[in-house]
């Protein structure tokens, strides 16, 4: 009999998601020293694992960590996974399911202890249409917060590690003072960056441009919108774009795992893009040309969540 | 009857350390969205403890974290802990006792958790009397790694967060490189910063100097110092301190909680310091002034676990 | 008979405001070349007109504009305007008294030009005292915008130059998220610098903080504090200030010349200063400092403007 | 019958110029708070209005100021202007024409303003040809002054605005030490910049560079020689050029509304370009065929005011 | 009869190298104010002459050096000077070959100095192919230092002056860690810049990417394998590389004029490229190709060299 | 029978300056790779050898080069070496007297070198009295150059090293704009620095402000004139400092070894100091305390060589 608690895989063991519990010495706990990835479904279809866990891969080499598992395996590991999970998914639901691998637990003096190596969970998520769903009716506004993003010969932004505190505080000092907009970085050059999970594009003078990869992570959803721009003839270049951009864009939208992409429609407090429209020509085709992709109308299925005067809640 | 396993103190109550578990959606396993302190005992007595928990309230403060409970309790609660592990200590060991504080479980669409607000642990540690042995008899190898320390307007290094990849990185590569070497980070002015949990200081010119504050975890340990100098009578000042200082400096030591402060000998691969010395005159009169006022021979603790052709293991 | 429209020194000649245009070609209409100073009056008395013609006059050798005016005529001038206008005060109001230069209109090829050396404005202004009312209420809620403040080496904060458009778009920016919040620049360095003609101060471990002066108009207001803080026995240090100690500071205030120093008391969506007060003990202190020295209750000046529910209207 | 006297439009109105007065609260007076756009005549044609007028409304976007005039209007007004104006031109004269806009007069508490909003202008003036002829014979002299541009993070130099003080201090500075020299500044990392409604380019290895746009106004003229190189099957690029780059550089000519390009001869002392020409055959051959598309010999007409021994007279 | 001793040119005479002696008040012995280039022969036959000596006057230019002698005798002169010396060249030998230019001595007053402007020196010197035959059979292992590359503002990595102290302190540093392991400095963003002498390459992604020319010596071997990259039909790019690229390479390389091209297999103590081997596809393509080109094994003339156990040299 | 050629030390031996001559492979004539100090006599007496040797020490250390010699013995050699030259001295002339030290020659494969350790040469050298009369008599001009001073973590100032193409270029490029100005670079940071062998002092609001230490060379000279002040109860603080500071200055004055103190009266084009004067009374007060400490009128020495219509050659 099928039980209602997802499962998750912990260390070489598939268990509910209860069960698994982490040392509280271990290393991603103490000092954020592990990495993740994470994809979505759509129409309970698994999207682009191998992509995802091969930028796992070189955030694991770039923090030394050697997680004891072959990519294959960790491939064919988040599939067994979902399919574990998916009876749990309503029809119109979808996951988010990744990977997160900390160094293990630091040694203390004369312990004796059973696991130190690496700790691997993979796990997976209901997306959470309905608190995102206003975004895809209204468009998303963005504030650029205080913080600068972590220059990358501090720390990279392009491995994808449990060092988010600099964009956990961006978003919270920006909804404390909206509570429904997102935080856009700026990176050390006062260059659009990133947000925390998301990533940025303009379109200006009909062309679609995209913070440069050294400074953001490298989105697998900002790659499909390079890859789709390149199929649909659309230009687009990865560029130093600054806030004259963004405030003369025709068009923003934002980029990530879960909501694909969507509209950008204020931006620290100024209208952006099309006059009066939350959509805007290309970032409809590119839309258009996702949901063809992935066989799936994400959009619509956010919006079916959405009800007149509901909140988005940033989750 | 006494257990002869460590407990900790776990959201509100004592238990066995192996039964202190965190559930891995917890904000500073996936994000490392926590912050912690952590002093250390001489003789079995506990070392400032007010000091370093109103240390942990700026840096939850900083987090924007309401850990739910006041300082005087978190004292107390530590103090407590201490009490009851204190029969597990043998006569010449001391303990690490500290507090780490996450933000606490993001909620899950649809879930239903039990606790989700932070999560709160109090927790000791044996010091690595042993590991760390060789450095007070031969003094301290530093090296500069390749990274940058975070920038204060990033993240804040005065903050004592779940955050430490940046360090923990660069400890890595110094180490790939000298297995019994530690990383000292420069600032992003190209000055001297910190390493992991440790802060550096500088005799030139018969002045104590230490990095400014701003760019550093203002270390309990370092503060110390900086009054016993004082009191002593020795100049010292903080200041915009670079690598011409350090290699032309009289003496250099390291401080950080668990090793007071020990000497450092090398830079870099070249020899600092006093010529053919490890213990500097001011140097040694600080650590004499330190031993006094934690009433504790730290050195010779330290220096009891030395055994000839011992390798430094940074713990 | 006296009349009731304000008059202004333009050029040589006291003239009713209305008749004081710019020629459009003017270098402070079409560059912003130009600089100005300001003080207040309090209970109808000028305030330190010395201090303000002094820093005018290093704004103008900065700018490299000889005025055609000794200092000396220029503060007797600006007394003479502010009894010209006397007459229009009510009981309970005051005056900005300030001067404005332009280098002057460029030359036309072929133009004849009557008048084209620097154009030289006097000019008096009732303070905005109802719109701030609210704020000595409430306190000021401070945000920091995305513009870093322009660095000294393009253009130096020190003089009070008329290129203050990275300091107006600020404002534009925090207002269109917060209609009552005023902007707070960063400096080059990400440290706390300055907005429209404010200069902030916190109170940490109970000494005082101000920004260094070379990245920061150096304030009258704020050189009147820093005298008070001496007279009072207060500590006060100009130093770099960042946002980790604006967080934890105890209490925070503005200084301008016209509010002279008013309470902060959120930042960035966070409170900050004294819990669950305006007035911390320092900011109380040093405005009844201010008060005696000045010989007028401020403070009391603004709060009998305020109504409940009223909103503060920067000005 | 017809004026002598050149007309403006102001809020509305043609006017002439002397009647056109601005009220000295206007923010573009006080704060530089506005921004303009200009183009020139050739032969009495007016040249590119709708570009001209599209990168004005892109500067009011980034400011965030309404003009109250569509861009359509805007171009048919430029046109009136100049057609109202065309009567006080020599055969052998041209004019700059274009627009200035400021966000308009700050409301003083109490007062009854009859027009507080944009404060718009659209004036015409005669080039200065005599001024600038020697340029045209010996080439311009080009010195790099102290201050750096203002980066794009304080306020970007793409837009056209009021706040030009960086660049007239620059031009103050290196005029005192040779009064025919032009300022070329060094953007915030040390490349070339621009100067004061100036563009930059160098021939280097047969390739023509220019500044990348992030950092400079882009110039109308500039994008003119940009489309003329395309057409003209010349290989240019926008990159980061350095002071190595321009002293090792074929060639190098400036760009400007008025003087279209013009060659530089010496950089900061050195000679630099063709040795012993004034004129290379790339800087030549763009001259040529900017005059073809303008159908006006530019050159001529500036070369037509050479005396010997004249010196020229930057405007 | 044929000398045994090397010749040299100086200040216009061949002469043995022993009697080439600078006055120690030349410029470049004083101030490093002086520039050189040197190529290689490959079987006795020497490698691109006329691009090293275009770069050599490049130098000149910048430093606003005047050698008073022609490139194109310059480079008859290198070639004779290689001529004098080959019958010392052993059959399986080559010989670096080179020029250098010192601004010349500084008068002193009242001095009567015989020869005050430049001093010129053409000299030839054996390749230390035993000294790097290690390299070619286990790959280089590089080390980042502590110090930043100049930067372009302060002095231009692109000639090649006599000022290399920067570089030499970052080899002596990362020769007292690892006498086998070259400098790799950061340039000033901390991105992958240079070493003494030598450019770095990295394979990502199936692509070539090396730093880009303006925080680099130019290496006429650089452009050799960009040229030879193209020719091959593989994609290479200049780019701005950090230690998340190099960390997760396929490959990485470096070129100097004496070791041509040579695998880089250990990167601040992590092994990087192709696991378990020392040359990669690529580089061995590249390696292949530049043998064809300059019709020399340069890797089998290192090689012939190599004997078990013994070390790498760095010279 | 006494030589009227001077001597010079070289490598053990004193001989006759023209036979000093350098190995042309000689680090520091390859790679600038030494380093060097300098002092002066006054009335025939040598003033602060033991300081000027103690620096020397120190940038030997950072250089990482051991001279063979030890301090006082280098101390003696200095004396001695004037007294051997002391007889060429004319009776109102005097001498510059300094050591240099390269790392010696770079071995090449198969030679045998006679000498390769460090080169050691102790000189003297007449001061160029007559040259820089005028600047006494006149002041100096001051101007920023294109280039900012090296930053220390790229290569520290304060280590006198053979490295000063930095500070050659620059002086290059000011005497091209103005045969007669010296160059003062800014640093890093924008703010002032130093030139080629002299530091910078400005006088504000009664100070004595001199750029801090990490920046500059931390001349003998500077440091004679800030015990100076101290001695005279004079204020003087180390500070950032910037043209705005400069331009708003009472006085300036430069120091270096031969010039001991001269005021500055122009900067960029611009008068700075007191009107009309050239010597401010702080600066002649220091002079005048100069000349006692050293027991030479200095400035008159200066002075007794100017001629009316000479120029100033800065040598």
């Amino acid at each position: 009999m099928l039980s209602n608690e997802r499962v998750a895989w912990f260390n070489g063991e598939f268990m509910p998601e209860s069960q698994v519990r982490i040392p509280f010495r271990d290393s991603s706990w103490v000092f954020g020293d592990g990495c993740f990835d994470m994809t979505r479904t759509f129409g309970h279809r698994l999207f682009k694992v191998k992509e995802h866990v091969a930028r796992l891969y070189r955030s694991l080499r770039y923090l030394r960590i050697d997680p004891g598992i072959a990519p294959e395996r960790m491939c064919q590991l988040t599939e067994e996974l979902f399919e574990r999970n998916r009876h749990l998914l309503g029809d119109d639901d979808d996951l988010w399911v990744g990977q997160r691998i900390s160094r293990g637990v630091r040694m203390v003096p004369g312990d004796n202890l059973e696991h130190h190596g690496p700790n691997v969970v993979l796990e997976c998520m209901p997306l959470p249409l309905e608190q995102r769903a206003k975004m895809f009716k209204h468009g998303i506004r963005v504030v650029v917060p205080s913080q600068r993003r972590v220059p990358p010969d501090s720390l990279t932004p392009r491995a994808k590690t449990h060092n988010y505190l600099n964009l956990v505080l961006a978003d919270q000092e920006v909804r404390s003072l909206d509570p429904e907009a997102w935080a856009l970085l700026l990176d050390v050059n006062g260059n659009l960056c990133e947000g925390l999970g998301s990533n940025i594009f303009v379109v200006k003078d009909g062309e679609i441009l995209t913070p440069r990869e050294q400074f953001v992570l490298p989105g697998v959803s900002r790659q499909t919108v390079i890859d789709l721009a390149h199929e649909e003839g659309l230009p687009l270049r990865e560029a130093d774009i600054d806030l004259y951009d963004a405030y003369n864009a025709e068009e923003a939208f934002i980029t990530s795992t879960s909501i694909c992409l969507c509209p950008v429609t204020r931006l620290n407090g100024a209208d952006i893009g099309p006059e009066g429209q939350v959509w805007g020509p290309i970032t409809r085709r590119l839309a258009d040309a996702y949901a063809r992709l992935v066989d799936h109308d994400f959009v619509g299925q956010y919006l079916r969540r959405y009800v007149d005067g509901m909140e988005a809640r940033p989750f």
